[in-house]
């Protein structure tokens, strides 16, 4: 029983699990799949301290003071610039908006749009970020079933077709997402953007992992199909790091106005010396070779994954085999369940999560997320082993 | 009209006025009052340079990746020390949260315990940063007036009295107060917390100047009365830099409990990187004789701005005399319009923010507000013969 009146929107909260999963599986000897952590052997971390000690000499006083809420202008415009060069999009630096990592461009969106008991539809499985941050603002929420190249879109014109009230929100992950992993192909992008186009829903594009690709070619994002009807989120946390919180949201004028006197609200302006020092670092150095030198561990990382998979797991065991990003999506067999699973992994000194979390609809049990970017070679091969023994001794026992 | 369908409770957003005015004011030639910046001459650059390095150099994959929800523990115990060992209040860091500057505190308490229509009183004037982030969550404001040492008491016992439904939540800036200069007398102190802990409101204690008292002595918090029905907020903007945006809440472990399932939905974390560089920057310097030279500087402004006004402005004017903090706040006699002379002070090439907007039951036409912690003494004793030539014009016209 609370000794406080809190905000009914409060009432359903719960703490994020994967947070508290993590708690868990920090024993050092457990060989943890379960995070979400970009490889930190992979931080510029000389490069970074390069750009501190510049921005620092040259402007210390400036870079320490107060700023704008949007941002910091030359960062604003060197992210237009990326989508227009890399992604043919028609975006200019007015249209970003710098924020706390991603996580706040989704805590934004849901502040100006959501209002209680309006639809949002989500993706089945739905990245828990934004469940967490969407729910505060308590949205009805929906689910599209994700197939192995996107949405079901006999289930997704339900959902958006005419017979319906439009949700007010579709949020999407169409690279490599998570937790699945899973990637739209150019087909379902184009049809997806169709039946959007037809509905009232704005399409919240969320892109953390899209420069993370090793496999195949490039594709185009839902947000230059649908123009003036959706926002995209992107991210340094896992091209840079993610300690400095820095993300951005690309929208469209009229929404970005709201935008920024949210967050003017929310927390004047995001964190300008980290900013400023990573602008300089930007300058400085070759991104898109940095992001090369990301692509090619973790694609090592990747493959290593699903070979040991390939030659441990049983058969019953299926798992998505993703293109880019930083994690895999195991199905158990139907009569096992992955929280038991994690029990005994946990025996066997290896963690992963659980995927019932992901489904705000229920289902999802015999789910279950490995992460890939932040374990070597020898960690990876160790861990699926032990994995695919407990899997082994479930199976025998079930 | 707006072309998306945005949550009602975005319908009565503004920008801030003073962002906004900020624009106007930032020509060179322009000597402004009107911001709320600190001094940027005093801030530590090179100690801060240093800390930088050598957290980089020391743990740079470690201070670069992510991180708690609750922020850095050694800093969150530096923290609950401070308020152990300088205002005996029986505090522990896990009572400490760490925020995007105070301004994210007051965004996550107004989510945690704000309805909509829940009664919120302010003191009138208030803080406008607190206005725009409790705004969003639609509640109804009440205000008590501020008087020369404190809340007029018998209207604080009308809007706290048992006649009357309690407001969920009392927001008070009990030292020199933005915009108003004002403090708390030890007595008001002592009576408004008694009020208080007969009424059902839990009262948000903002002190971000706290520590930059030129006169007289250090007066209790109302938090250290009230116990567990108080959180009180703090920041680093004031005493290190802003840019960082770093601040906490200290709350008691109930509503702790919320705001950290509130702050994970909102940006995951605060900025890691800038934790620790400050972490660092406070370990290796004296804070207490940083603040002090803070404190000498701000102390000689003040001095210098009260003494121009003395000298300059005419008789029929009256200012406040702060014995701490950044403002100070003046008042024209009824038949002038502060929007007026601003228009008249812009010609005159200098500015200050009108004291309307900080009023949120209307009035405060007369009032204005001038900071005084961002010119040197040079530019104060101009500005002020500057302003008070635009008053003396006004009142001449009037």
């Amino acid at each position: 029983m609370d000794d406080y009146s809190f905000a009914m929107r409060t009432q359903g909260l719960k703490r994020s699990f994967i947070r508290e999963i993590l708690k868990v599986t920090e024993e050092p000897d457990v060989i943890s799949f379960a995070g979400g952590l970009p490889n930190p052997t992979l931080f510029p971390v000389k490069e970074f301290s390069a750009a501190a000690a510049r921005v620092l000499a040259a402007e210390g006083e400036r870079v320490l003071q107060y700023s704008t809420t949007e941002g910091f202008p030359p960062l604003r415009e060197l992210i237009a610039k990326r989508y227009r060069e890399r992604k043919g999009l028609q975006v200019d630096a007015s249209q970003i908006l710098i924020t706390n990592g991603s996580q706040q461009g989704l805590d934004l969106l849901g502040k100006i749009f959501i209002d209680p008991g309006d639809s949002v539809l989500l993706e089945r499985p739905a990245y828990l970020g934004a469940i967490q941050a969407f729910a505060l603002y308590e949205p009805e929420f929906r689910t599209v079933p994700l197939e192995e190249d996107g949405p079901d879109l006999d289930r997704m014109e339900e959902e958006l077709g005419d017979g319906k009230k439009s949700p007010k929100l579709f949020y999407a992950v169409p690279n490599f997402q998570n937790p699945s992993g899973i990637s739209y192909s150019r087909e379902k992008r184009a049809a997806v953007a169709r039946l959007l186009k037809g509905s009232g829903a704005v399409t919240v594009e969320d892109d953390p992992y899209g420069e993370l690709r090793f496999i195949g070619e490039e594709l185009p994002t839902l947000a230059g199909m649908l123009g003036e009807r959706a926002v995209l989120l992107g991210s340094f946390s896992k091209i840079v790091a993610p300690g400095i919180r820095l993300g951005w949201i690309c929208a469209p004028a009229q929404v970005m106005e709201r935008l920024v006197t949210a967050k003017q609200g929310s927390d004047l302006h995001s964190n300008y010396f980290s900013q400023r020092v990573l602008y300089q670092y930007l300058s400085d150095n070759d991104l898109d070779a940095h992001i090369r030198r990301i692509r090619a561990a973790y694609g090592a990382q990747r493959d290593a994954m699903v070979k040991m998979l390939e030659l441990h797991c049983p058969p019953e065991v299926s798992w998505t085999r993703p293109e880019g990003g930083m994690f895999l999506w195991l199905t158990l067999p139907g009569r096992l369940d992955a929280m038991e699973l994690f029990d005994r992994a946990i025996k066997e000194r290896v963690a992963f999560v659980p995927g019932a979390p992901f489904y705000v609809d229920g289902g999802g049990s015999t789910t279950l997320r490995l992460n890939f970017s932040n374990s070597d070679l020898a960690r990876i091969e160790t861990g699926i082993i032990r994995l695919s023994k407990a899997i082994k001794e479930l199976l025998a026992g079930a």
